[in-house]
């Protein structure tokens, strides 16, 4: 039976050998959120940048800019990281493709190179991506964005989920970090906004837009759409 | 209102600002229960060595030496790394200093460095340290001396008993890891010892031994004394 681990920070990723590992790289909110909307908005596909340059530079490319710092939406760019950004039609983005930054998200996508695939996860599709790791049959590992290297809630969370989802077909007894975060999950499951209102990092974003973000970003199953990020972009598996 | 932070592994200390704090170490399995309970048993100090041919080495200046490596007591040293050592009588230990040397929790202890204090926590003296804690009313930071790094539950689990006690006193609110602690230590108190066998760790100490000290190293409030480690020693508080 193959195992899932969850990994609670990229700062932890050197402890993982995720060789002949498929990696599911979560960050809540927002990044991963965004990408699963984007998608299944339209988007062709995206690329993701460490810098905020090198993103701003795609738009010559014939590229949408997407970029967020600190939570907010970066100068110079057509979408911040909110998932209605895709979906409330002020920018177009049906048959674009979009250059993205985050703080978190972007840079554990690239942390987890290793792995013999890298998946998109997100509440919004989790559906999704527990039955395309259920085909693939393959050790798992969750890839946490965090908050700046920090552990986080809500990524914690959707490992829980995920794991709970897989419990049947999977190995979720032999690490600590997955036997806790079922725990959690087990305890937010029946008010998962009410839970996550205590959250450090919802708190921070504690403004109208971001717990409008949060109650859609917590919605299971909104998708039916898995993200895998290959040769530097995301797209849709058979897209 | 002074902030109780944790810290679930020594390789996310990096992130952590620990000057101006106290750090409180943590290896419940078994490393900072074995110190608690050496202290308690009339050892005098204790010296903490990161390798295992320092802490031998110190055998010729009238030490004891005490090492473990992944869970067994190491060749050529009197005591290894359970608590039932300092307590079974097979080597007097009363009056007398310990050099040791364990797999995580030295490192702890070592990284732990630029904070203002650093205190030995366990649940064998888990009230003492919290009212030391809530004299000096200054920030602290749980280090979890982990698994090789890893996320582990029982240290993870002594930061929410901490942090449980500490409600009060402390804001326990503005951390994730603190929120997640505190969650993890009420679904696992009405029957630690259950929900420990249920960890990886644990699991990989299966054999009798392990169990007994895992038994003992749970007991809350065993020992009234605070160790504390300055000028490469560790000694109890008003020692």
């Amino acid at each position: 039976m193959p195992t899932l681990d969850i990994c609670f920070s990229p700062e932890l990723l050197p402890l993982f050998d995720l060789k002949g590992k498929v990696a599911v790289v979560v960050d809540v909110l927002r990044a991963t959120s965004s990408i699963v909307t984007a998608l299944a908005s339209g988007v062709t596909h995206l690329v993701p940048f460490s810098e905020l340059a090198e993103c701003r530079a795609m738009a010559a490319q014939g590229y949408l800019t997407a970029a967020e710092r600190d939570g907010r939406q970066a100068e110079g760019v057509d979408l911040g990281n909110s998932p209605f950004g895709y979906l409330d039609g002020v920018v177009p983005v049906q048959g674009r493709a979009v250059a993205i930054t985050t703080t978190n998200g972007t840079r554990a996508l690239h942390l987890s190179a290793a792995a013999d695939g890298i998946v998109v996860g997100a509440f919004l599709n989790l559906g999704a991506v527990a039955d395309y790791l259920r085909r693939l049959n393959k050790d798992v590992v969750v890839v946490c964005a965090g908050w700046k290297g920090h552990f986080c809630l809500e990524d914690t969370l959707f490992g829980g989920a995920l794991a709970a989802r897989l419990q049947a077909d999977f190995d979720t007894t032999h690490s600590d970090a997955t036997l806790a975060a079922l725990d959690l999950w087990a305890a937010a499951a029946p008010n998962l906004a009410g839970y996550l209102l205590r959250s450090a990092h919802v708190r921070r974003l504690n403004h109208l837009e971001a717990h409008q973000d949060m109650a859609f970003c917590i919605r299971e199953d909104e998708y039916n759409l898995v993200p895998v990020f290959r040769d530097g972009r995301i797209e849709s598996l058979n897209h």
